[in-house]
C-alpha cells in the first residue's frame, strides 16, 4: 500500500498536531459523580451570556439554511464596537482558523515566520503546515520580570530577508506574560513594512495592567498589522468557534479568498452578536477573573509556588521536577490542569482560573498530592 | 503601501472566493412582507430534525466549553451507521473544509489536481490554493444523457504522472446528474494507488436511481479512495457546518495533522449525532424532495424547458439566452434561484426543489416573468 506520509507535502510530512490537552468527555464521564473541576483549558467559568443563549433559541427554526457568508450583522456590531470599518474585519471558525490561514496565505517554502519561545503553539504549527520555516526568537529569561514573555527586541532581530510573517500573543498564552503599549509601539515601528505581523488578543479583556495597549488603534497607521480576537474567551463561547482580525481591508480581502464562504456557523453568528451586545455580561466575568486570578495566585504563593504574573485566565505555575507526578495525581481526583511538556515546561503546569469553589477544590486537591 | 496581493503565495494571488449567490440576509430584509422563495442553495425546506434542534437545547448550558476535539460520540455514531471504524472518519467544518485541505495535504506546485467541467466550484479552488494545477476533463456533452455530466473515461485520461488528487461528485452539483457503481468500480481500478480520488456525495442521500451505489463500500479495498458526506443537505443541518470524510485510517491520519482541533462547533456535532439517530425525519425530507423533484420536472418540460435528469435535490434548467433576465426578474418578484455563469453555464439556471407551495409559487412567478 502507499505511504500517504510520503504523498503529503513537506510542511505537512513532518507535522504533529495541535495538543488540546485530556480527553475531557472521557474524564467527564469518568468523572461523573464527583464533578470534574476543568482547569485545563482557559475556558470562561461563568458561562455564557443569557442573550447568546436566547438568541441561539431564537435561530433554531433557521439551521436548515446557511450561514450567512458575510456575516454583515456580526461585522457592523464589532465595527461598532471597536470604531473600525466592516472592511477592517475578517471571521474566522475561531481565531486558530485564522492563524493557521495567515501562513497558508502568506507564507510557503523558502520563506519564514518568526514568533517567540513560549509563544501560542498554533503559530508553529500554521508556519510547518505551509511549509515555511519557523524561526523563534528567545524569549524574556524565567527570573525577568516577564518570566518567558516575548522579548521584542529578539523577536526583531529574528526577522529577516525571507520572514513574511510574525507572530505574538499579547498577553500570551501559555506564560501569561505581556508586552506594553510603548514596547510594541516602538518594535512596529521597527519592521519592514512587508513583513505582517500578527498580534493574537485572544486573552485581552481580561487585561488590567495600565501599561498593556491594545493592538488595535494601531491598524489604522500600520498596514502590515493584524489583530486577532475570539469569542472564546471572555465571551464564553469556545464551544462555538467565533474569531475575527482586524486588518488593513486590502490585507483583508487577500484573506477573504481563501476564507470558505460558511466558515462561521449561524449560531455562533448570532450568539457572538448578542454576546457583544451583553457588556454587563462579559464585564461581570471580567471582574470574576480578576478577583479569583489575584486570590488564587496569592494561595500558591504562600504555598511556595512560583507564580508567573498573569493579564489572562491561567496562572503558569511552576512545580520543578514535581510537576508530572503532581498533575496526574490531580486527574484522579477529578481535576484537570494543563501539563505544558509539549512547551518545554516540563516543570510548569497552567492553572485556569476557575470560580472560588473551583479553585478551592484546586487547591484542597494540591495539598492532598503535594503532601 | 506595500500590495497585499504581490505578498500572498502563488496559488492565492489569482483566486477568486467561492460564490455563495445573492446576498440572502439583504434579500430577506427586502422582502420580509412577500416571504422571499429561497431556491438558489439546495437547502432542505423540511427542516431540521425535532431531535437535532432539541439537541442544541440541551447543549446550551455548555457552550462555554471546548467541543469535544476527536468529535467520538458522533464518530462512532457515524461508524455504526456506515459499518466501518471511527480510526476511517475524519469531520469537517462542513465538507467544504475538508474538500480544501485534501488538496492542500497532499497537491502543491509542480503538481495537478484532476477535476471535471461543470463539477463543484469547490474543487479548482482547492486546487488554486494549494498553488497545484487545476486538469479539467471535459464533460459529457449537454445532449448525452446525462447532460454535462463526469466522463470517467476522460477524467481517467487527464490524469498524468504529476496528479496527486481527482476530485469527483456524484450526484454532481450543479448538473444533477451521477455514474453508475460498475462504471465507478472500472475507473478505480485503472487509477493509480497514489493517486487520491475524493468522490463527494453530498446528495447521495436524495439518490433513488438503481443503477447508482455509493463509493463508501469500496474504502475497504481501495485505500486511495476518500469519500466525503455533509450534514448540511438531506439532514438540513447548513447552519452547522457539519461534514465528514470516510478513507484508510492511515490517509485520515496524515489530515488529521492539518484538522484543527476544534474545527467542529459543539453544537454541530450534538445536531448531527441526534439528526442521524431521527431516520424517519431523514425519510420523510427524501421522500418530499422525491416526489417534489418529479413534480416540478414535469412543470418545467410541459413549460418547453429543457431539465437535466436529476438525483439530488435541484435541477439544472436551460432557459437559453433568457436566463440572466428571468433570473433577476424572479429575484425582483421574491424568487431566488441560483444563477450559473461562474459554471460557464449562463444559459442555465438551478433550481433547488422546494416545498409544493415554494414550487407553485415559483412556477407562477416564472410564467409571469416569461410571458
Amino acid at each position: 500500500m502507499v505511504d500517504f506520509e510520503t504523498l503529503a507535502r513537506p510542511g505537512v510530512r513532518g507535522l504533529r498536531a495541535y495538543d488540546p490537552g485530556h480527553d475531557l468527555v472521557a474524564l467527564r464521564r469518568r468523572y461523573v459523580e464527583a464533578q470534574l473541576v476543568e482547569l485545563g483549558s482557559n475556558e470562561n467559568p461563568y458561562g455564557a451570556s443569557p442573550q447568546a443563549k436566547q438568541a441561539i433559541v431564537d435561530a433554531l427554526a433557521g439551521i436548515h439554511i446557511y450561514p450567512d457568508p458575510l456575516g454583515g450583522d456580526l461585522k457592523r456590531a464589532l465595527a461598532k464596537h471597536h470604531g473600525i470599518d466592516s472592511a477592517n474585519l475578517l471571521l474566522g471558525n475561531g481565531s486558530h482558523e485564522l492563524l493557521m490561514q495567515f501562513a497558508q496565505v502568506f507564507a510557503g517554502p523558502g520563506e519564514d515566520v518568526v514568533a517567540s519561545k513560549f509563544g501560542f503553539a498554533v503559530y508553529a504549527l500554521a508556519a510547518q503546515a505551509a511549509g515555511a520555516e519557523l524561526r523563534l526568537a528567545p524569549a524574556l529569561s524565567r527570573d525577568a520580570a516577564m518570566p518567558r514573555g516575548h522579548d521584542l527586541a529578539a523577536v526583531l532581530e529574528a526577522i529577516g530577508p525571507r520572514t513574511k510573517l510574525v507572530y505574538l500573543a499579547n498577553p500570551n498564552n501559555p506564560t501569561g506574560t505581556w508586552f506594553g503599549a510603548e514596547l510594541f509601539a516602538d518594535f512596529l515601528a521597527r519592521v519592514p513594512e512587508h513583513v505582517i505581523v500578527v498580534v493574537d488578543e485572544a486573552y485581552a479583556e481580561f487585561v488590567d495592567a495600565v501599561d498593556f495597549a491594545s493592538a488595535l488603534p494601531l491598524v489604522a497607521r500600520h498596514p502590515n498589522l493584524v489583530v486577532t480576537r475570539t469569542f472564546s474567551k471572555a465571551y464564553a463561547l469556545a464551544g462555538l468557534r467565533v474569531g475575527y482580525a482586524v486588518a488593513h481591508p486590502q490585507l483583508i480581502a487577500v484573506m477573504e479568498r481563501v476564507r470558505e464562504s460558511f466558515n462561521v456557523n449561524a449560531l455562533g453568528l448570532a450568539a457572538a452578536e448578542a454576546a457583544l451586545a451583553d457588556a454587563e455580561h462579559l464585564q461581570a466575568s471580567v471582574a470574576g477573573n480578576a478577583a479569583q486570578r489575584a486570590a488564587l495566585a496569592q494561595a500558591l504563593l504562600a504555598r511556595g509556588l512560583k507564580v508567573s504574573p498573569s493579564q489572562t485566565n491561567f496562572l503558569l505555575v511552576e512545580f520543578g521536577d514535581d510537576a508530572g507526578r503532581i498533575e496526574s495525581r490531580l486527574v484522579s481526583r477529578g481535576v484537570v490542569l494543563r501539563p505544558m511538556g509539549g512547551y518545554g515546561l516540563g516543570e510548569c503546569l497552567r492553572i485556569t482560573v476557575g470560580t472560588e469553589a473551583e479553585n478551592r477544590r484546586l487547591l484542597e486537591a494540591l495539598d492532598e498530592v503535594r503532601a
